[in-house]
């Protein structure tokens, strides 16, 4: 089962850019996961799950033997350089096409056509929603004028060919998000509290709003564009308490027949999978933790595939930054499917044949009849 | 252990009545999860866990071959007609008794006696509380009446011959329920809002409302009958958010010493265990999800045994409908059941025989004591 | 990989005192999980995973064969008085330090110095804070004076040698603290309310306050004390719902670079993994869970390990009351962590040196960092 599942290219539906340049180890370890540093004192997160499964499955990818220590693979790995590092990771990703979120973009970060060189996949952009908004604010745009504004931008990035949109509420006022389509006032006067707000604090805008929120999302919808949402799981400004997809209920019931892409999910993957199993257009992935939970991945996929149709799960790795993600996601992705599959199958629970469909349907053909790829 | 829990016949003590018609493959897809519909265009929900059990153990109690694909199936299935299915699934259920919950009755659903003729256990009634007051409602009882009469009708329902009452609050106004035994005011109260409230939207009347839920529990509790309480998954309509036991401790710890029957309660099934440890009238069972998670059941067995004591612990199967839901929750729970206990014995953790004192107890000895069945 | 845990002595961050004195079987059981009684008629707390694996590792420690029933282990055990009973089970758990929690010590509880002396091991104190605050209140201490007063006795508390402070703000207002340092006019109100609360009630004052927490816990931040919460698991009294870790957030950065350390965590274990990675000053165990579910403690140790450093993770038994909590608290520690470690060598996830000092770090390093002991 392994085997096939390595055989099989795999559709990433949710992820970054990749750094285009050389980091330090400081810089190294607070890209390797999703804390703020990298750790107090006497404490390395070198030493996680994400940091040993890496020291596992990384260096011979880069010509050393499997489990070397950090100070010699980052030694290996400044010697290659950023671009042949990257070459090789996302070559060894095995991936066929990429979805793109590129709402935050660094400098050195590389965006969607060049990430898809380097993994020789077809990459496509999803539009992150927030940031459009904020622009439009940050331009001056006339409260009154601002819904219309947003909406024309929208749909000109959507136009260029956008696979998908994103909203980032579970960072910002959190996924508790009415279901209703707000009217135009209630935008025009969430946009002047936003506009009021930067002015006051002098930094630019920041959407963090209910109304905001779902207004970005209703563009989205009325676009007809699968809308990725954050779920669970992220750095530290997550508030993971407002992070639960059960919160979310309303508006992906609302939203319906477009699809609902729940992102990362961790801890609340099993309230995904609930999700996933009663509303139509849910859709579920497990991106981020998979890669972060190294050895124990396995037991977050056979806990995602609890109620989730098995049409309803996608892979995703969330990568952003270090090349050795976007194939550390993939590889642990393919292990632990394999391992989920092969077992049913070693305890008759299901045929080698439906196991391998299975597959075929989580590792591309869910996101390619999701998002409308060919 | 796996023979030793085959000869030991179950209360199933939560489930509800069988269909008596046939099916057509939407209708059957439908039935067969907790899903709205049978699947946006592209998914099956013969993909899930279930689905795959389903064809792993249905099949051969009609003379199939293991893993059949969902045509062949159903079409062997309409071949036998609707009758001789649910003789085959209800015996092969292995059956002592089962408490069958009357409060959803679809006209071609069977009740208690005939379900239990099928099986060839004895079946007793569970009665869900809510209806009743709708009918009280529905019957223009005026508000200062009605507290008395939906009373004495619970009393008469109770009368003859209930085990036990069921609250379906986790699917209204949610779990979140005051410990206090409202007063006849309030109650006269809620009932002239819940009048109100139909009169307004020309429909039935509904009891959502968190005094008329707990005021239909007080009229069990002071009855003496155990309360089973939904908890946690069920379709879409149940907003798992409102589902969480914990929201019930207050009136859990009021209604002591009666016993409280959370059931279901996936995902929440470890705050279910932990309360039915620090709660001496709480009880707790996996019903619904266990044949819903199939292979995975036995994950889902395990945890709700961390900390529930062994012996409040019951099976359910929460069956509706389809036949072989019976058999299937049976037959996952007897196996997940004892690949726990013989996991324990084999590492010594316990001996063969508290192992098959456990299974006793969890089978059938715990709902028998507590609902006093002989 | 047992062998080499087995040669580790432990830090036990967190205990409580042992009993100085014999118990009948009642007192027993009730001591033995976090329920309010010994259970209502047909259920007894030895059939448990605790009282399983109490079963299973207890008696041979007093001369028994595994698996004694509970009748004939009660007997040994009075029969070789509590004094001999506690000598066995606290030197067979091999500990190198203890921090004892003394803020609740019935009478017959050992104090900190008694419980070294029977384990072999350097004992330390843990400062309660609420407890603290409320003598000073049954002290008469005027409002307007409570803030200073209580910060001058918790100074002096911590300068007798505490190795840290604890909150139980869980167990009182709930762990959604604000980050916000109390003004003092603040504290003087709340104070004020406690007096009076205390006052109409007429039992001792009982500190139940979002302020008052928040006020205590600044006190042993200012002092630089690493501050221990309870977090989830624990007796009725803890309403789980205030419980989990996430509503600690604001607090928990706010605190940063004073250390946090997240006790028990069960069942919200995942969610305290999280905080442990993305916030440089958060620590966590799962002390109290690990021996209460017994033969299932290795999957909680593997849950806890998935998104926690292995930098940020410490032993403790929370253990109180029975001696045998301390030895089955670091037996099946032990034996959890061996079987983590050890998969992952077999699987070629990590090599056999890191696993070694990963279980170094795990049983004493962090603890001893953290808590400065030499």
């Amino acid at each position: 089962m392994l085997e096939y599942l390595e055989s099989l290219r795999l559709v990433d539906h949710h992820c970054h850019g990749v750094l285009g340049e050389d980091v330090g180890r400081t810089a190294f370890e607070e890209a390797l996961t999703e804390a703020e540093t990298a750790g107090p004192p006497g404490v390395s997160m070198f030493d996680t799950q994400v940091g040993f499964a890496l020291r596992r499955w990384c260096p011979p990818v880069l010509g050393l033997d499997a489990h070397a220590e950090p100070g010699e693979y980052l030694a290996r790995r400044a010697e290659l350089g950023a671009a042949e590092v990257n070459r090789r990771f996302l070559s060894a990703a095995g991936l066929d096409a990429l979805c793109v979120d590129t709402g935050y973009t660094p400098e050195a970060i590389l965006g969607p056509p060049a990430l898809g060189r380097l993994a020789g996949a077809e990459a496509h952009e999803i539009v992150r929603l927030e940031p459009v908004a904020e622009r439009a604010a940050a331009d001056g745009v006339e409260a009154g004028r601002f819904a219309g504004e947003v909406r024309s931008r929208l749909h000109a990035a959507f136009a260029a060919g956008a696979a998908g949109a994103k909203s980032i509420a579970a960072y910002r006022a959190g996924l508790e998000l009415s279901g209703a389509r707000p009217a135009e006032g209630e935008v025009a006067a969430a946009a002047g509290r936003l506009m009021l707000a930067a002015e006051r604090t002098g930094g630019p805008p920041r959407v963090c709003d209910e109304v905001l929120h779902r207004f970005l999302v209703w563009c989205a919808v009325d676009a007809g564009l699968p809308v990725q949402f954050h779920v669970g799981y992220g750095d530290a400004d997550a508030d993971l308490r407002r992070g639960d997809p059960l919160l979310l209920i309303e508006l992906l019931r609302a939203m319906d027949p477009v699809p609902a892409m729940l992102l990362h999910n961790y801890p609340f993957h099993r309230h995904a999978g609930y999700l996933a199993q009663v509303l139509p257009n849910v859709y579920v992935d497990a991106g981020l933790a998979t890669h972060n939970l190294g050895h124990r991945s396995p037991a977050l996929i056979a806990e995602l595939l609890e109620l989730a149709p098995f049409g309803k799960v996608l892979y995703s790795s969330d990568a952003f930054g270090l090349a050795e993600l976007y194939h550390l996601g993939a590889l642990l992705f393919r292990r632990g499917l394999a391992g989920f599959l092969a077992g049913g199958v070693e305890d008759g629970a299901w045929t080698a044949r439906d196991a391998e469909r299975v597959a075929g349907l989580v590792a591309s053909g869910n996101a390619r009849r999701v998002y409308g790829l060919e």
